[in-house]
């Protein structure tokens, strides 16, 4: 079927190709698309949306030489099907197989790795103003959707483009991702520049005005096309042009003729050019464009891809961002205090499920997470009760924030840090393996982790109380499949709970880990050891005194955390004993110092270690007191 | 003297003077200014700048009621004076006494604390939103320099106001700061409405207008006054205004009158509005204004206040900043790679040392530090040498890009953290204590802190040559005063060196607490316990060879650090023990688990435990046995 496709190795084999082909080949690519997604899961209505973009950029630039970075990147799909990665593309997102994000280390192909928004009109300035120092010739293109420009860094460097280089591409691939939301003034901006009549009567006109032209002469008359173009296409858009760009567009983002001559045009500019795509998220796949948040990013087998018909999600457990929602719904329906923030993520927080009920009470600011945490202290200083749904990883950008506006201030603002541990399928950029870490040393914060959504539930209803800055982390999907209360209870902040009573050994089993402690200890009993199991709760504070009471009695304490070992809950174990002077032994099981990769989650725990049987190895091997290294 | 500020010892009292008086109490002001800050040094540069504005805001405004949020706010000493603390301004940035930074716990007029950029905007428009939700009737200011319009943070806010709330007052405090030094687009925007000769014609119109206005009426005839203010005024600033603000401006900063009718004017509107006032640092001291970057923060003893004239500096041992820059300079001189990136800060960070040598080597980006990590990274990637100079406690802000864009990546990127440890008289918001603990869970990353400047040197090379990210923290002021090899030499990457040899207690003395473990090993020596000093150099990876030689060995081991003890050097020390099993007890010296308050450093490491007398009681109390808690 695809035969155009499957002879394309590089982007050597592309360029042989007539401009019309690369229609044919567009089309061969959304099928691949979308029959790959749906086993593999992934993002795949922006991919849809970015096919002709991709495949003119690629026909014209010449990669690795010349640079495609791409914002957050997870609609690198169509580039890594160009750049000799196509063969393997059922195999992405799979442990070893390819990873969902551009990642320098997987191909020469992807420049600049993300999944985080925001950086790669950044990175590409960094690059330009390199290759400018070391005399390159190569041309520089970032691709930034919409939403990336509420995001503060793209701002820091658009600021910093016009002085620093003559030569760098930005294509703001607009698919009204943001538009749609209405969030922003930038988002009305573009909007508005779309909208308006009289420049989309001009942009019609340069694109007569461009195909007149034609081929390879637009290159000999780049000048002249220039002036053209100055006089139809490009917007008086101040707002770009005061930070230093030519502004280009809106464009249409399909229209691969018009894209290709374009790209040509803007290779030869010799200034900081801002190219205004309009796309389609979803193109060509009804059901993701219907559905167009639910597409954006989609689990395993959501659709049959011979019927092209969803199949019927079986009712399962909740997933622990729908708990978070549907929870701090119920909190706000009783306490008129509470707000709840996301950064551009209504689908992913769970927030979705929150809005509808509460709209006065629900502020998305975009991608935006320093001003997201800011902005809630702001909101904390007026009596009020923010609740800032950020992904555990999303959340390292706020850092600061957190530190300097948030902890230091003492305000109550909460932190419900979704994707707290292993996101497996998304892999190293997209895992919240750090936040103990990063979020121990900070004074006067509280951290929390559930062991199932019933606590989770009581955790939210406890931080609602709490008169100071507390975080929960809780892990990505299904929640333990407990019944919930149908009143939350308060906890007391750092007492933890004795799930099981033992003496030999005590394990501490944070969170989604406790099922592992359980396992390890029902091991143990059958060799005749007796064990305790503990649910911390609270990361911080620690339980001090029931740890004392366990390292009285204990031979071994072991720590158990999907958060890597390096000054996580572990850590915090191991400075608490030191600090009453305990002696005795601790095995900490958690994540290895190093960037883990994707893949699925049994595979990657069974890989690291992180399995009740590697768990128990380790144990058994201290009891024997053979001292080997414990993590 | 005074008699007329004498008078004033809340807002209440500034509104019972004329306007004309108020030119008095401006004088006043900056005479108290110039007095004090002569013995205790401070920001006084941008104090002096800031004068009438604060004056005309307090006048008009109603505080605590009424909220001004400072950006950086070290700009808050007239603030600070006008409500209720010039009896104590003399015991500004000393222990127990009043803080440099706007302190939410020292005042209810201090409505938002801060110290680093960029967070005003952010923070006034939650507060304006937690307003609207609460039914409040408050107005709220934020006051920005210039500089914080580099800042992402203050695009993102500007991205959500509009659509938040209906009345939001801005100013931009246009002190030509960033002007001056030309960074980016904004500043050049900026610079073309103040240049611009229609809109200073314009300006001058509308002064007179206002004045004719005159007084009370202005409230009345509000709308008319909007109406002549658009017509005269308003710049049609696309950019400001596509963000959704109301552009009033430019406007004379120092021009009492104009500001209180301004301000009059502006808080009868219904939509958020921005006005630009331009102010001069320094005015009415010839010294701060000639030498105004010298004079933005000054050490006591800068100048004399009877003479005002300046007080020759001793020559005297150099700064690590110094050194840092004077060492850069040298290896760039011999290696073409080598980057140098601040953040606003070249004088702070001393590569305005480094500049005049190396100016096609040297990138200052605004205040943007993410921006200036991820431009690092993407300069990396071009096979240079970036070295991004961020004081610790602002490297915070950059977290997610070291981890996302750097560490991840591999990439060479070196980051010179400058007040790495504590930095007294600044306070809270300036501390670098917290560095050791978010980075030494970043998997890739090497984190080193020299014994003093020679290493330091050594280190500097060592990061040149190393092919991953690496990270040296350093303390603020002046280095040990040793002498500085005529070439750097290559350290071994998790090499720690023996300082002085022993058996009983091995004590590990990071960095600039180097001095204080010889000092405890000197006087356990006088009691006869042989002790071993270590100078770690590398925190990150740890030297778990000789960490482990001497847990074989002694019967105590004793690190010593400038951090928070929470995930700092002490617990990566706990965690290498436990790694192999040893039993030896560990006695941890750091800071404690708390916002550290300002003061100079003798007074508050005395009143914390970080003196050689403290640790070695705790040291004694270990050996002894008596078990009690070591931290």
């Amino acid at each position: 079927m695809a035969s155009l496709l499957d002879s394309i190795e590089s982007p050597a084999d592309l360029k042989r190709l007539s401009v019309e082909d690369l229609g044919v080949v567009a089309q061969e690519i959304r099928d691949l698309l979308i029959q790959t997604t749906a086993n593999t899961g992934g993002h795949l209505g922006p991919n849809l949306g970015i096919v002709e973009l991709t495949l003119a950029w690629h026909y014209v630039f010449d990669s690795p030489k010349d640079r495609l970075l791409m914002d957050v990147s997870h609609q690198c799909y169509v580039h890594k099907i160009l750049t000799g990665r196509r063969a393997r593309f059922d195999t992405l997102r799979q442990l070893d197989g390819l990873n969902g994000f551009m990642l320098r280390s997987e191909s020469p192909h992807d420049h600049f790795g993300a999944g985080h928004a925001g950086t790669a009109l950044s990175a590409a300035l960094g690059m330009a103003v390199g290759r400018d120092r070391t005399g390159g010739t190569e041309h520089i293109t970032a691709l930034c959707g919409d939403a990336a420009f509420t995001c503060g860094i793209t701002y820091e460097a658009m600021n910093n483009a016009a002085e620093s280089t003559k030569r760098l591409i930005v294509v703001l691939n607009d698919n009204e991702w943001s538009i749609d939301k209405n969030v922003g003034a930038i988002a009305h901006y573009l909007n508005k520049i779309v909208t308006n009549d009289t420049y989309a009567h001009l942009h019609a006109q340069a694109a007569r005005f461009l195909q007149r032209i034609g081929g390879q002469t637009a290159l000999k008359l780049a000048h002249k096309v220039e002036e053209g173009l100055k006089g139809l296409v490009a917007f008086p858009s101040t707002l770009f042009e005061e930070l230093g760009f030519t502004y280009y567009g809106p464009l249409d983002g399909h229209d691969i003729p018009n894209l290709v001559q374009t790209f040509r045009f803007l290779k030869e500019q010799d200034h900081p050019v801002l190219l205004h795509a309009l796309t389609k998220k979803g193109k060509g796949f009804d059901l993701a464009i219907e559905k167009a948040k639910k597409y954006h990013g989609i689990a395993p087998g959501t659709f049959d891809p011979v019927e092209m018909k969803e199949i019927e999600a079986k009712p399962g457990v909740p997933t622990y961002s729908q708990v978070f929602a549907d929870t701090l719904a119920r909190l706000a329906d009783k306490d008129s205090r509470v707000c709840a923030i996301t950064g551009a993520m209504p689908n992913g927080t769970g927030l979705d499920r929150f809005q509808p009920k509460h709209p006065d009470k629900y502020y998305d600011v975009g991608i935006a997470e320093e001003h997201a945490v800011i902005f809630a202290a702001g909101l904390a200083t007026q009596g009020l009760k923010p609740f800032c749904a950020i992904y555990s990883t999303f959340l390292q950008r706020a850092y600061d924030a957190i530190v300097h506006d948030v902890a230091l201030q003492n305000l109550p603002v909460v932190f419900c840090m979704d994707r707290g541990g292993l996101s497996p399928d998304d892999g190293p950029t997209h895992h919240g393996l750090f936040d103990i870490a990063y979020l121990r040393c900070v004074p006067n914060l509280v951290h929390m982790q559930p062991k199932d959504e019933d606590e989770f539930a009581d955790m939210l209803y406890t931080a609602l109380m709490h008169e100071g800055p507390i975080c929960v982390r809780y892990p990505r999907g299904a929640a333990a499949g407990v019944k919930i209360k149908a009143s939350p209870g308060r906890l007391e902040i750092g007492k933890a709970e004795v799930v099981r009573e033992g003496t030999r050994v005590a394990l501490w089993g944070l969170g989604n880990m406790l099922p592992m402690a359980m396992e390890v200890a029902d091991a143990l009993g059958k060799d005749g050891v007796s064990c305790s199991v503990i649910n911390p709760r609270f990361i911080k504070p620690l339980d001090e005194a029931l740890l004392r009471e366990c390292a009285g009695r204990a031979e071994l304490i072991v720590t158990l955390e999907d958060h890597v070992l390096s000054g996580g809950f572990g850590s915090a174990v191991l400075e608490a004993l030191s600090g009453f002077g305990a002696r005795v032994p601790v095995v900490r099981i958690g994540w290895p110092d190093q960037f883990v990769e994707h893949g699925n989650l049994p595979a990657l725990r069974a890989k690291h270690g992180l399995t009740a049987g590697a768990a128990l190895a380790k144990v058994r091997a201290a009891l024997a007191g053979r001292g080997e290294r414990a993590s």
